[in-house]
Formats: structure tokens, C-alpha cells, sequence
């Protein structure tokens, strides 16, 4: 059945029924009528601060929702968020960008609109850059495909899409089918055939292999077919740093987080010692693999993504990441590999193991993270920034799935405090614990605004270690240094919130008891030495410190 | 004479040479190494809290200094700044960015390395849609003459430029000249001269010629030709938005602002009704011109820019600028115009009187206009971000030249504050008046915690309206409501700074009496009705206001 509908409400209408909920972003005059829909509709609007906290919040969601949005006027906004929108390309995320932008008819009238840089399609032209598909939404005779093929093609690859919309197009009729599905990618069936063959081959005749969960898998959803996997195979299985909680760290298969030589080194040994790696949906990026000085060698890999498919040195095309993990399950090929465990028990990261009060000592990073793997539970999700806060977030034990967060390759700063407005508001019934560091909090903390106005509660803890850290390792310099702030202040210029400052274990028990208690948002500034970093990052920066000069 | 010389201490050389003596940013491992170089050279290192104020300093310095350079890591940092860059494009800014990047040895190694989007050239690739010029220095052979490509092009377009910098680069040895000048351009001889003819004939035969002078006298620093066109020709002249205080507003030939429908109706009407207008250096934005229901006659006008001279409709290619107007200023074939003052001086608009205090009234915006116009002297520089400091602060009556600074085209919001550091570097004898409003405020306010670490001392004056007040009158809605803070507080959330909230014409008073002693920033936040506004404000909302839905 097909009926007429406006473009803005037709838009919206997609959105909605593929679990856009809350849309992130700042209105401006080139998409007033469209947020005036939006007031108007099921979604919920979420204005940030700046563009960039709504850019860094649907990335969030939309790695936890399954599609994200972000909606901000032409220019001015757009060219705010693309450092976000390129993160979420790296990072597999599936937000959809929508951007206001001047009325078709005006375009024709006057050339040097405000907000303009260099022609009407400039903005058009860098988005197509960090995006898998992008529409302009000026002609009615294509509207409905247009964003229908911009929505498929976000949630096939999970990569963002943009879509452009001039302000005279909102309100025009369209005649558009009442419901629309999101078209599914099939195989060629002997592409998967021959390929799930040959892999059966490779993990039959192997000793000792091993699985790379790697972050497709969380972003297509299909951690489920993953345990399957295991429960049929038996075989043990790590995460990245980017995939991180891709899978309970209580698994009895779990090894840990697989970081190269940036991690620990029983798991590298035993992954990079394997025989048969089989990699999924995993990218080989310098802080998950490169760093390594024996890297996992090619010849022994299984390597499959959303985008390719490699065995060893050769490629199938056309077989889909998720049907061939479903008939990997299904297939009668394989068997469980009777793999003693003995041979991957002694090659485990660090169990979670709950250690006795540490009481009144100063404190230093190596015990907050202590503290925090002790407090942290299954209804907590680690959201971390760049930084200690993700090195030494890393070596923390993550009890379910999508429980840890954050942008592990990409590495942009400042994600964590707008990423926890947007991973809180996708699944209210876990409370983000944030680690942000003192020059991350710079940038975006001020987001902590929008986490009081949408009633969130995040503990937001706070690495004051006086300045950019991780470079100092590399190369020190003046350069290095911030201004020191009195953070805890910062309830007092929003209204809302708590905030404490502690110094030693036992004053950050006490604020952990009490952020416990407190319904809204709490900050916890822990003063660190300028020096002090978790063995993570010394491991880190040994690794890269070599190459900045 | 040529030497041997490292890559970063040329192009720290020729940035210097070229009186770059502060460079705004944020260090990052790519870029790690030639921040080392900077900060044992001449030119300041001035980090910020976010690279986005490092972006907007950079370009209000490039607009005072004349060149402007920005430097920050591979993609984390410059995507984040795109914005700023657009907005220099859009509004001719001379801001050299110096962006890190993966050396180029390691891109050969390894394809995935962190911060990296696409692949190695899509931060290039999206640059080069809002710079004139761009050099990926990986080239000994070339490095001297890319450099001094970019360089000379962003000097003559008064565009931004990109050049990009592997970190295995830095170091590398060259050689290169002991100096370098940049090239200028000349034009063709010929063509300058038909065009002087043709100039010369349409102004004297015009009987009410007017010139409007643009943005791009300021930018290539030829004020002093304007000056000396007008002692010649005796045209009066008017400004644009964009150009507001290209010249004093006291010269007696000055007539005002010319804003289309949204200015002053009597410049307004002179300049519409004028069968001569000499446009130099003036873009016809939609801000400057285009709202306008009876624009200027392009058959009437006379119009050169940089990039383009225009007579009526015919075009001439290769008059450079400056040369014509020097030209135009030596030529014995343009004479004294003699128009009767009486034409034109009743079209001026108002001129600064000094009113009387306004004792104990509750402050609105027309007041807290009045009291500016009247505090402000000739050593001041207004800087005003994006809506009714913009709008209102156009009445503004200004002393001298270059003491307006605004994004009067691009309308980026959030720029006031951050402009505010590269401006006061870039020219430590004024003092800055900030004119900011409360959403503005939101997005990068926390930089006055940069201004506070270079020992700044802008008076900062918070309309505190809340909310989007410019959009409430054009479409009104939840999404134009922010929250509200105790915007006083920041100053202990900083630790420095003073601050002052008021609510009438007295406490104005006071705050600014107390603002002019204090060594340090002040905050003085303006509490204003919601739907209060200046009546420029008025004028525009119900010009661009008609066309969001």
C-alpha cells in the first residue's frame, strides 16, 4: 500500500521504525522546520552543547542501538562533527548524518548563502569521504530511494551514511509504501559453500587454533552465533581492543584482550603461537596487531569481515559475514576440537579476583584500577577515553557483552563524557562508569550539561594526572602542560550533580559509596602523580614512543 | 646562498619569516616531534582546550597578523577543525594549517595505523576542499618549493592552506635558500589600463557614486589605498558586515553599514539608489546583500576582489587587487568628485553620541547596546559571535580600522571567545570587548581558560537570553531551550578571572567600571528577557526568518 506522506515525516518515519529513538544534534536555521517535525514525533531530540558532544553521543548510540543519528544544520554544524562521523567510519559505527542545508529554490537566486564555504555540494563532497553512502534529498521522484539506500547500505556496513536536506524539500508530498524494508545481503551459496569447506579443512587439521572476536561482531549483533561457535568448537577465543566485552570475560573459553606487545603477554603468546587463527569481523590496526614484533602470520589466518573474506592469501567474494558464521554453526564439517585446556588455561589474562581493602594509601593509577575492577559490576558498562583511561581500562574484567566502550583505533579524545549521554540513553538499565583524563576533559566534559538535562547518572571518574600524559613518555615538552582546573567546581557552574576529589584508596571507597547513592551525575577527580600510568601504558607507550622522532 | 637545514626548522623559518609568531594547537604522537622543533623556536606555542578554539584563534589572528597557522595531529585533530578552516575559506582568512601524519616510512608497513580514517589521503583530500593550496611533504626534492607554494597562494588568495607533515619527515635534511620571498603577482599591464579607462569614464559620468568597501581591504592590509581613493575622489563610502571597520567610522565620507533590508534604511536607500557602485573587495553574501528586495544594479557597478573584476557584465581577467587600486589612486584621469555633502550626509547612519546614564532601569538589549557604544574607545576591539551580538553589535560605532571582528558571513557559532586569544596576541594593544551569547557560550566558553593561561584580559559580556534566541523568533520550540547555568561560577571552576552577573543599567555600569581595573578576564553576564532583542535583530529574523518552512 502506498500513501502520500511529507519528505521530512517519511524521513523520520524510517528513522523511527529502524530504532532511531533519540536523535542527537544543534538546531540552526537551515533545519528548523525539520527539528520542528521531529518535536512534533516519537523520536526524542537531544541538543549537546556543542555539535561535537551530539557527533561523539550518536556514535555511542549507535554502536549500542544498531543505527545512531545525528541531525545539525548546513556547515556550521556539519563541518563541527565530521572528526565524529570519521570516527564512526573508522570504527564501524552506523550513524546516519542529517544535515540541513539552503531551500533548492534559494539556491537558484543567490550563490553566497550564509553558511556556504565554497559552492552548495562542499559539504556534500568531504562527507562523501567518511561516509558509505550519502543522498541530497532534492527531487521527489527519487526521495524514497534515496533514503532507503542510504539506511541499507549504514546498516549493511555498519560505516555511517549522509544524507542532505534542503530546507524547501521538508515538507513536500511524496507518495511513499506504507512500510519499507531494509533489503538483506545474500551469498553466493558455492562462494560460502567452498569457503566453509575450506575452513573446516584448516580448523580440522589445525592443533591449536584460536578465535579473534573482533568488533563486527558486536556492531552486526550476532555475539550469539559467536557462543554458538564456541559451545560447538570448543575453541578458546580472545577480543581486541577495539572489540573489548565482545563476550562475557567470565567465559570459560575467554583468553583476554589480544593487544600485540601492547598487551599481556601469556595471550600474545598463545595467539600469536597458533596454528589457526580464525579472525572475525576483526580489523589488523596498530593498537590491536601492529605493534607486535611477531605478528600473526597470514598463512595460518581465517579472516572474515563484513567488506572481505580471506583464507590465508586468498579472497571469496560475495560471502556475508553473518550467513557464514551461521553455517559454520550449522555445518556437519565441524566438530568439537578436543583441545586440552590445560594448553590455554596458563595462557589467561588476569581473572577478576576480589581484592581486600586497600586502605589509606595514596592513591596511584595501578590501585584505581584495582578498586574499579573490584566495584564495577554486570550492570555497569565502561565507557572509556583516550588515553590511561583506555590502557588501563583494557586490563579491566568486563562481565557481559557491549559493556566496555570506546574508540580503540580511532583514538579520538574527548569521546567518553558525550559518549556516555548517548550509550546511557540506549540502554537505560546500565549506569556508565566514564575514565576520562584531565586533557580529555578539556575538550568535552562540559558535556556533562547534557547528561544533567536528559536525568542521566554516570560516575564520571577522572584522571588528573596534570596534562597529556601519554605523550609525555614519548616526548616531553611544555607543550605538554594544562592549565589545572578546580574540576569539582564544575557542579557549581551547571546546578546539578556531585563531585569529590579524592587523594587516597580510602576517600575514593567513600565517593564510590557515594556516587552509589546519588541519582544524578557524579564526578570523581582523582589526583594522580604527573608520572604515575598503569602498566598498560608503559607497555603502550614503549611500543609507539619510538617512532615520533 | 643555500644551507643545510631540517624540514621543520624550514617551514618553522618561513612561518616565522612570514610573522606567524604564535601558532595555535594541540600536540598529538604524529605531530610530537615538530611541536619538540616549535617550542625551541621563536614562534609561541598557544595549546588550547579543544582543537576547534585552537581553529577559530588561528583565524582571528590570520585576519589581524596577516598569516595564521594552526598545527595539530593526523585526523583526531584535524577533522575537528575543519569547521574553522571552512569558515577562514568562506571568509578569505589566511590560516596556514600544519596537520601530523603517519611517517612515511610506517604507511609502507602497516595500512591500519591509528587516527586514520579511509585511507593515508583522506584528511588531504577533504582539505583540499576549503584550502587554495595543499603539499604532503614526503618529498625532499620538492619540500623548499611546496612549502613556498602554499605559503605564496595563502598570501595572495588570503585562503587557507594545508600542508601536511609524516613525522619521519621532520628531521630529514634539505637544502634550501637562506631566504625566500614569496612571489607576488603582477598583472597585465594592458588589461589594468582599459580597465582604469573604463572605471575612470563610469565614475564621471555618474552624478551619486558610492563605494562599498569589503572584507578583502582589511585582508591584503590596504586600508591606507581606500583612505587615499577617497581624500582623491571625495566618494563616500559604506561598509559591509563582513568588512565593518575597514575604516573609522568617524571619516567624514562614511555612511554606515550596508546590510540590505536588514541595515539602516537611509544607507540603505543611497546605496540601492546609487548609479555607481564601486565594490572592492566585497562578496555578495546573502548576510551583506542578498536579503535585500531591491539589490544593487549589477549594470551600475564596478566590482574587483582578488579573485575576479567585474564591470557591469563583462569581466577582465589578470588586474591584480592592490595594483589596480593604486592605480586608480595615481591616475590622472580619476578626479575630485564633486558631490554635494548634503546628498549623502543624511543618509548616514547614527553617529556615536554620548548619552546620558541610564540610571537604575532594568537592562534590556537596546540599553546594554547603548552603554557599550558609549564605553568603548580606540583601544578597544569588539568581537562578536554569531546572533544578537553579531546583529546588535553591528550599530556599533567603531574608532579606528580592523576593530570589528566577527564571522559576519560564515555565522560559525562559538568563535568570539577563542578569536578573542588569537586576536589579542596578534595585537596586545587593545583590549578586547567579547560580545557572546548563551548557546555560543556553551560550545567553547571553557576557552576562557586559554585566555587565562596567556594572561589575557578581554572583557567578556554573556547576553544571556536563554536560549536560541535568533531561531525563537523565526520557529520556536523545545529544541532552542538550553540549560541554564551559573555562568559566574566558571571563574572558580578556572581559577581565575573575575565575574559579574547583572540585571540593571547600574550593576552594568559598576561591572564595567570594576572589568576596566582588573588585570584578568572578566565575565560580565547580562540577564535578559527570552524574547528580548536588538532591533537589528529584528530587522534580520524577519528577513531570513520567512524561509524555514
Amino acid at each position: 500500500m502506498k500513501r502520500q506522506i511529507t519528505v521530512g515525516e517519511y524521513l523520520i518515519k524510517q528513522l523511527y521504525d529502524n530504532n532511531v529513538k533519540h536523535i542527537f544534534g544543534i538546531p540552526g536555521d537551515y533545519i528548523l522546520g525539520f527539528y520542528d517535525l521531529l518535536a512534533k514525533s516519537k523520536i526524542q531530540i537531544v541538543t549537546t552543547c556543542d555539535e561535537q558532544g551530539a557527533g561523539f553521543a550518536a556514535d555511542a548510540y549507535a554502536r549500542i542501538q544498531g543505527l545512531g543519528a545525528v541531525c545539525i544544520t548546513y556547515c556550521v554544524g556539519g563541518l563541527k562533527i565530521l572528526n565524529t562521523v570519521a570516527e564512526a567510519f573508522a570504527e564501524k559505527s552506523p550513524v546516519i548524518v542529517i544535515s540541513g542545508a539552503p531551500g533548492v529554490n534559494e539556491r537558484q537566486q543567490s550563490p553566497m548563502l550564509h553558511h556556504i564555504v565554497n559552492d552548495f555540494d562542499t559539504q556534500h563532497r568531504i562527507f562523501k569521504q567518511v561516509t558509505v553512502a550519502t543522498a541530497v534529498l532534492n527531487d521527489t521522484n527519487t526521495i524514497v530511494s534515496d533514503i532507503n539506500r542510504v539506511i541499507s547500505s549504514v546498516f549493511r556496513y555498519k560505516i555511517p551514511g549522509y544524507i542532505e536536506l534542503p530546507r524547501d524539500m521538508v515538507n513536500k508530498k511524496i507518495i511513499a509504501p506504507n512500510s519499507c524494508k531494509i533489503s538483506n545481503i545474500f551469498s553466493n551459496k558455492k562462494a560460502l559453500q567452498e569457503a566453509l569447506q575450506e575452513t573446516a579443512q584448516m580448523i580440522k587439521s589445525s592443533s591449536k587454533p584460536v578465535i579473534v572476536a573482533g568488533v563486527e561482531i558486536q556492531r552486526h549483533g550476532i555475539q550469539e552465533l559467536l557462543l554458538e561457535l564456541l559451545e560447538k568448537t570448543g575453541i578458546p577465543v580472545v577480543s581486541t581492543p577495539l572489540s573489548k566485552s565482545v563476550i562475557s570475560e567470565n567465559h570459560p573459553l575467554y583468553l583476554g584482550v589480544y593487544e600485540g606487545s601492547m598487551g599481556f603477554q601469556n595471550v600474545r603468546q598463545y595467539v600469536e603461537s597458533s596454528d589457526c587463527v580464525i579472525m572475525i569481523g576483526s580489523f589488523m590496526t596498530d593498537v590491536d596487531f601492529g605493534n607486535s614484533p611477531t605478528p600473526v602470520d597470514q598463512g595460518k589466518t581465517i579472516n572474515i569481515t563484513s567488506s572481505r573474506f580471506l583464507i590465508k592469501h586468498h579472497s571469496y567474494e560475495d560471502v556475508e559475514l553473518t550467513e557464514f558464521l551461521k553455517a559454520l554453526c550449522e555445518s556437519k564439517l565441524i566438530k568439537k576440537h578436543l583441545i586440552d585446556s590445560k594448553l590455554f588455561e596458563s595462557h589467561k589474562q588476569g581473572k577478576k579476583s576480589s581484592i581486600n581493602k586497600v586502605s589509606n594509601r595514596k592513591i596511584n593509577v595501578n590501585l584505581l584500577f584495582q578498586i574499579i575492577n573490584d566495584y564495577i559490576n554486570e550492570n555497569n558498562m565502561i565507557i572509556a577515553d583516550v588515553g590511561d583511561s583506555l590502557f588501563g581500562g583494557l586490563d579491566l574484567f568486563i562481565h557481559k557483552g557491549t559493556e566496555f566502550l570506546s574508540p580503540a583505533f580511532y583514538l579520538s579524545m574527548g569521546f567518553a563524557i558525550p559518549a556516555s549521554v548517548g550509550a546511557q540513553l540506549a540502554n537505560p538499565d546500565i549506569r556508565p562508569i566514564v575514565l576520562v583524563g584531565d586533557g580529555a576533559f578539556q575538550m568535552t566534559g562540559i558535556e556533562l550539561s547534557t547528561i544533567a538535562k536528559q536525568n542521566l547518572n554516570p560516575i564520571v571518574i577522572l584522571l588528573n594526572n596534570d596534562g597529556y600524559r601519554t605523550e609525555r613518555t614519548m616526548l616531553d615538552g611544555p607543550f605538554n602542560n594544562i592549565s589545572q582546573w578546580n574540576y569539582t567546581k564544575i557542579i557549581d557552574l551547571l546546578g546539578r550533580g556531585k563531585s569529590f576529589k579524592v587523594k587516597t584508596t580510602d576517600e575514593f571507597y567513600r565517593a564510590l559509596a557515594k556516587a552509589e547513592q546519588n541519582p544524578e551525575y557524579t564526578l570523581i577527580e582523582v589526583e594522580l602523580n604527573r608520572f604515575d600510568g598503569s602498566s598498560a601504558l608503559k607497555r603502550m607507550t614503549e611500543s609507539f614512543g619510538k617512532k615520533v622522532r
